[in-house]
């Protein structure tokens, strides 16, 4: 079953905002075994949104169309859908109401501005009308089309709790079967991941994908068949072969996220986490916490971006800093010993660097970077010299500090 | 000058990985005065790849085409092209000796999968191979086709050094004059805001857009035409107009951030921040940090997840803790001042609040966020109650901070 996913707004072709619902909708439907023909993109213009739609409709099984449904004069899809399709609009008595109930309840006049978002295409059936958010279905010429708001997290909860289950329902039965697996790597550059996968000599069937995706690298193996028992066996037996190869390098899998893996593992071995931060400015610890449940291994941190904080919060000795710079081993160590110690963590890593673009120098150019790790054994620091932007060098040293904790717990346990 | 945007990669299709490129094109694409028709994502299936390329070369001016150039097998492009627009590949020798002496560097034996990246389709040039980054350009009917690789910052940096000024100076003269202005607004409803603007009865040749963009809502002003000076003069004073009206609403244009307006108000202060952050776990340190020279009044912060960091590193009784609990208006106002006291900032921010998904109650539900300001004057404390996801009130709670701080600013000035 095949697919074209559509994404309206003037925002999105002159580059104002970055179209992020194509590709979820796309890895959604992906997942539930519907195959995208193509997205595309294309301005607030009726006539453009006719002509992708018509043409769309003539060579897939179903489109999915998103943006355009607001109550802004800019928002044309509803009108341009209307006169593609020689759908007339009418009222839909049901969001009337809601509307008026929630002008009533904050005591404000009748808008025909919002009064705009009841009037649907002729046959049109609402998606999730009682959560306020945009959104219905057509079929049309025995194909269901799907429209969605283009605000990110309206658009992904209807997809999942009403698009998904609505195609599945409708073309029950035709979907192939799909094994996915996504593959993390940290540290290893994409060519010489094809180079030891080509040595596997997988079956015909497995495609194999590399993405770089800063600062990973991303392997993903998909198996598609008709019988699950025999792309089941086959994505199992492949899984294998592709761990073994890869090893370490492989930090975790699928939806799970370098900062997600530390955690379950601090979590497995009853051990807390706390951080020192200098160049990454705190981009440790909002990673740490981004993860629901932190508070179970991740007590916290102290951003020490002047070297005044060093010595308040972390008791690196002045003498230290003038000696060797706050960039340097010695500073490092320091910083995660004296988070340790006066946060009574099992284990602290502390990271000192140059983001840049300023502060570099021949000696320690930008990019220069000590990451320490302090735990009940000792304390070790190691040098890095990255490259790229400011926002690159933060990204690669917050996960690289992230995977040297990963491999530290996987080798201790 | 009308273009077509084709990204090009299964990962896209499949949703593995958004699609950043064709977004970031069309910005630049757009302020450089040329429109965007479509952006079109496709797989790695040689046949669409073609298709997609004449249909565009058939109604555009020029076409960009991202992705599938690299070494790995699954990297089509190349080939999709040469089939497509019936031209041979041939060997670059600038580039395959580039790639010889790339390997003969590292010790390794010639790879045919790296000389994939030297054999492009006839008439090809090359746009910049010292840089090791794949990209070509081709004419094709007397319209320049330009192919970029996927990979983002490759894409981006060829982008600004090599297309566009190649594609200002083919099409000399063709381009329209554009003015845009984007006006970054927070805490305000998009329907709010275009009531606002509609008052203005600004000139129907000022095209205004509202895009809201979590957590902010963006407010784009665009007038194009033919004469320079008629478009700047009407631009002036729409943006009079429209900065008028929605005041302090406004926090910043165009490329500012947040974080950045409140350090360049830091800055023209002569004033240093330190921020105490609970439930945000560090975001709002890594979002001041992210702005290039930001130590310049920026000194750190404490991430004090768990409560044992309140009492030891920001000096919190145990006592108020117990009492108000660790989410309450008193904690806040003692972290702000403990943080402030301690690190000798001019100004501490504090947060403190329940992310979720877990940890709310009757009393405080998911969502509850105080949020305390000390400076000289004394402290306050603020109390919010923020819906959305973990991430989202994250967001929304470290915006409100930055924007807490940015009023304080203002108003104090």
């Amino acid at each position: 079953m095949l697919g074209e996913i559509i994404a309206i707004g003037n925002e999105l072709t002159s580059g104002r905002i970055n179209n992020t619902t194509s590709g979820f909708a796309a890895h959604h439907l992906f997942e539930a075994g519907f195959d995208i023909y193509a997205m595309h993109t294309i301005g607030d213009t009726p006539t453009l949104i006719g002509e992708a739609l018509k043409r769309a409709l003539g060579r897939v099984d179903f489109v999915l169309v998103t943006g355009g449904l607001g109550p802004t004069d800019d928002d044309l899809t509803t009108e341009a859908v209307s006169e593609a399709l020689n759908r007339p609009t009418m009222p839909n008595l049901e969001i009337l109401s809601l509307i008026r109930q929630h002008l009533d309840a904050n005591g404000n006049q009748p808008s025909t501005s919002l009064e705009k978002l009841a009037w649907l295409p002729e046959g049109a059936e609402t998606l999730s009308p009682k959560t306020k958010m945009a959104g219905y279905q057509l079929v049309h010429g025995g194909k269901p089309i799907f429209f969605l708001p283009g605000i990110p997290h309206q658009m992904r909860t209807l997809l999942i709790e009403q698009v998904l289950p609505r195609l599945s329902t409708w073309y029950k039965g035709y979907q192939l079967t799909s094994t996915q697996r996504v593959y993390k790597i940290f540290g290893k550059h994409e060519h010489e991941i094809n180079r030891e996968i080509k040595k596997l000599a997988l079956s015909e069937e497995v495609e194999i994908g590399y993405y770089p995706v800063f600062p990973d690298v991303h392997l993903s193996m998909t198996i598609r068949g008709k019988d699950e028992n025999t792309t089941d066996l086959l994505a199992r037996k492949s899984c294998r072969l592709i761990r073994d190869k890869l090893g370490l390098s492989i930090y975790g899998q699928d939806r799970e996220t370098m900062e997600s893996v530390v955690g379950a593992l601090l979590l497995r071995e009853n051990k807390f986490l706390s951080v020192a931060e200098s160049c990454t400015g705190g981009l440790i610890s909002h990673l740490m916490t981004s993860v629901a449940g932190s508070s179970a291994y991740y007590l916290g941190g102290v951003t020490s971006y002047a070297n005044s904080m060093k010595t308040t919060y972390l008791g690196v000795n002045d003498s230290l800093l003038e000696k060797y710079g706050a960039v340097s081993r010695e500073v490092a160590i320091a910083m995660a010993q004296g988070m340790r110690e006066r946060s009574g963590a099992d284990i602290s890593i502390s990271v000192t660097g140059i983001a840049g673009p300023g502060g570099g120098s021949d000696d320690k150019p930008v990019g220069t970077v000590f990451i320490g790790l302090a735990e009940a054994n000792g304390t070790k620091a190691l040098h890095f010299l990255f490259s790229g932007n400011r926002h690159e060098i933060q990204q690669l040293t917050a996960q690289t500090a992230l995977d040297i904790i990963r491999r530290h717990l996987l080798m201790d346990s």
